[in-house]
C-alpha cells in the first residue's frame, strides 16, 4: 500500500495567520487559479460555544467543481468572495465548545483555509482507529460512505454478477471494484492509463482492466462482460456510460456516482437511453451526504476489510495550501492516483505515521 | 367516450385471399409507404396444430418503428421480405387444434396481414369481458399492461405526489393520468395540441395540462408541480425528459415507457442527467410483455375502473389495412388521438359495437 508524502513547508501555529482561498470569479470549464484569491488574514478567534480548528488535510473532490458553478445543486453555490467550500479533517486547537477539546481531530466542511472558527455544527469527531489518518479521508468519510453504499445500496450486486467501474483507480472506484471481489462479483476497472490499469489488476486484484484512451470500450466491455453487464458503477459519464449503456444486461443497474467528465462542460448527453427500456434497466443516483447516518455500518465492514488486507488504498497527497486550485485540475486530467488531499499542515506527532498495508 | 369509426368496405373471407404488408427497405428516419411491399396472395391452409386467425384489429404502436430497423431490439429485427411485425386481434376461423375453436377471439403478434395461420403459441383468448371489442387494444392487452404496472410498478406512487405524463393524450398516457388520479396523485398531462389538451383537463380530469407546442415547458413544469416532479412517466423522451429532469423532486423517479420524439433519429440524449445524482432519483425502464404474467392483476382494477367510469379512453380507428404505413407515422406527428388502431377486417355482429361510457 503507498502512502505518497510529499515534503512540505510546516506551517506554524504560533502566528495564527490565516491562509485561505477565496473563489472570486465562476469558472467557464476547468477552474483556474486566476478563479481564486489567496488572502492571508489573522485568524478569527473562536467565541463562547465555538472551537478553532486547524486544518491538516484539505480532500480534493470532483463535487468542488460543482459547488463552484453559479446554480445551487444539493448544496448552495458558493457566493463570490466567500472560502472555497472544500471537506477535510483538522484538530482543535482552541476550544470554548464543551462538546470539543484541544487536541481533538475532527472531519467537516473546514473550507480551504488553515484555521476555521465553527460553533461545531458540522464538525464530528474522527473515530478512534488504529488506521493512519489520511485512511479517514482515502477510505472511510464520504469515499467509503460513497463507495460502499453505492455499490451495495444502489447497485445491490448479488454473487456471480458482472460490475464495471469507472475511474477504477480512483479514490471511489478503487474501493467499489475491491468491495465488488469481496462480494463475489467478476470486476472489471476502466480507467485512463497503463499505470493504472497495472495497479487495478495487480494490485487490486480486478477481474479485467480497460484502457479506454487506447482500447474500443465496447469491444473491451463485450469482451470482459459477454453476459452483459449487470452492474455499472459510474464516476464518469460521457462516453464511457454510453459505452456501458450499449452493453447493460437484462435488468441492469447503473449506478451515478459522479460525471467527473461533464463537471467542466454543460451537457451531459447518453445517445442511447432507450437501452434503459429494451434491457429493463435502472439508473440510479446518490449522494453520499444521504448515508452519513448508517457510517457504522460502513465503518464496521471496511475496518475488518483494511485489517485483513483486503481493501487498499492509495492517497496522493500534494503539498500545501496553495496548491490546492491548481491540484482540483489533476482530478479532472486524470493524472491524480488515488485519493488526492491537500496537505495544509502537519499531522500531529503521536498518530501513525506513514505507509499503511 | 368517443369511439371513432370510420366507414370502411368490409373484407369478406370467401375467397380467402391474403392481403399483407412485407418489410422491404429499412427505413431512415420515418417509415414510408415505399419502405413496404402489398402482396395479395392466396391464404395459407392450417394444417395438423394450427388454426387460422382473421385479423380483426391491426395495433399500431410506437414500438413497431424500433422492429424496423437492423438491429435487435427486446425482439429480434423484422427480416426484410418478412411480413411486417403488428399486435392485433382477430377471429378464429379454421382449427386443426384442440385450445382454439372457430369464432374464438385471440390476441398476438398477428402481423400486418389479414390471414395469418399459427400453430397457437403466442396467441392468447380475448377474456370474456362485457366491454366493446376495442377495449382490448385500448385499455386492457400491452397497454393497459404498460400504463398499469409502468405507474405502479416502476413509479411507485404515493397519494400527494405529483406525477406528469408526457403524451398524456396518447394510448398509454391517457391511462396513466387517470390511473394517477384515481391513486390519489396531483396529475400534468403535457401534449401538443390544445384539443389534446382540453380532453385530458375536461374529459379525464387531469390537476394541469401543457401544450408543449406553445409553452415553456420548464415554467410549465415549476408553476403546476412547486415542490418538483415525484414521478415522470415518459413516453416521449428527447427535450421533455429533458425539462422533467430539470425539475425532479427529491428521490423523484423517471418511468422510461418510450421516447417516441427518438424512435426516428439514432440518438436520445438528456443533456442534464446529473439532475439524477442531486436528486438522488432513478430512471427506470420497463416492457410490458415482462408483466403478462401479472395481467390479472391489471384486468380486476381496469376492468372495475372501467365499469365505475373512472377511466375512460379513446379508439382511433384507421380504415383497411391498405392504410397501415401511412397511418403509422401518425404517431410520430403527435396527429392521432387514443389509441391508433387499423380495421383490418369487421367485428362480429353479436358482440358489442359503437360507444362506451
Amino acid at each position: 500500500m503507498e502512502f505518497l508524502r510529499y515534503n512540505h513547508a510546516m506551517l506554524t501555529s504560533q502566528r495564527r495567520m490565516n491562509q485561505r482561498w477565496l473563489l472570486t470569479a465562476r469558472p467557464h470549464g476547468r477552474a483556474r487559479e486566476a478563479d481564486f484569491t489567496w488572502e492571508e488574514i489573522p485568524a478569527d478567534e473562536p467565541g463562547d460555544g465555538q472551537v478553532l480548528v486547524r486544518a491538516i488535510y484539505l480532500s480534493l473532490d470532483p463535487t468542488n467543481r460543482i459547488w463552484m458553478n453559479e446554480a445551487d445543486s444539493y448544496l448552495p453555490a458558493i457566493g463570490l468572495g466567500s472560502v472555497m467550500r472544500g471537506g477535510g479533517i483538522g484538530m482543535v486547537e482552541e476550544s470554548l465548545n464543551p462538546q470539543f477539546a484541544p487536541g481533538d481531530l475532527v472531519q467537516g466542511l473546514l473550507g480551504w483555509q488553515l484555521y476555521v472558527v465553527s460553533d461545531g455544527r458540522g464538525l464530528s469527531k474522527l473515530p478512534n482507529l488504529p488506521v493512519p489518518l489520511g485512511a479517514h479521508l482515502g477510505v472511510f468519510g464520504h469515499i467509503g460512505l460513497t463507495a460502499y453504499f453505492g455499490l451495495l445500496d444502489i447497485g445491490r450486486p448479488k454473487p456471480g454478477e458482472t460490475l464495471v467501474v469507472s475511474a477504477g483507480a480512483g479514490a471511489v472506484g478503487s474501493l467499489v471494484g475491491q468491495i465488488g471481489k469481496i462480494k463475489g462479483l467478476h470486476v472489471t476497472g476502466v480507467a485512463g492509463s497503463e499505470d493504472k490499469c497495472r495497479w487495478m489488476r495487480d494490485d487490486l486484484r480486478f477481474d479485467a482492466v480497460v484502457n479506454y484512451r487506447i482500447e474500443n470500450l465496447g469491444e473491451a466491455l463485450r469482451r470482459h462482460c459477454p453476459e452483459g453487464i449487470d452492474i455499472y458503477f459510474d464516476n464518469v459519464g460521457g462516453r464511457i456510460l454510453d459505452a456501458a449503456l450499449g452493453h447493460l444486461a437484462m435488468r441492469g443497474r447503473i449506478v451515478l456516482c459522479g460525471m467527473i467528465s461533464q463537471y467542466n462542460s454543460d451537457v451531459s448527453a447518453p445517445s442511447n437511453l432507450t437501452e434503459l427500456i429494451m434491457q429493463r434497466a435502472r439508473m440510479e443516483g446518490f449522494l453520499c451526504t444521504d448515508y452519513a447516518p448508517r457510517g457504522a455500518e460502513m465503518y464496521r465492514d471496511m475496518v475488518a476489510w483494511l485489517a485483513s488486507g483486503q481493501l487498499k488504498f492509495r492517497l496522493d497527497v500534494v503539498d500545501g495550501l496553495k496548491s490546492a486550485p491548481e491540484a482540483l485540475n489533476r482530478l479532472f486530467d486524470g493524472s491524480n492516483t488515488g485519493k488526492l488531499v491537500v496537505q495544509v499542515s502537519d499531522e500531529p506527532v503521536d498518530r501513525t505515521r506513514g505507509a499503511v498495508n
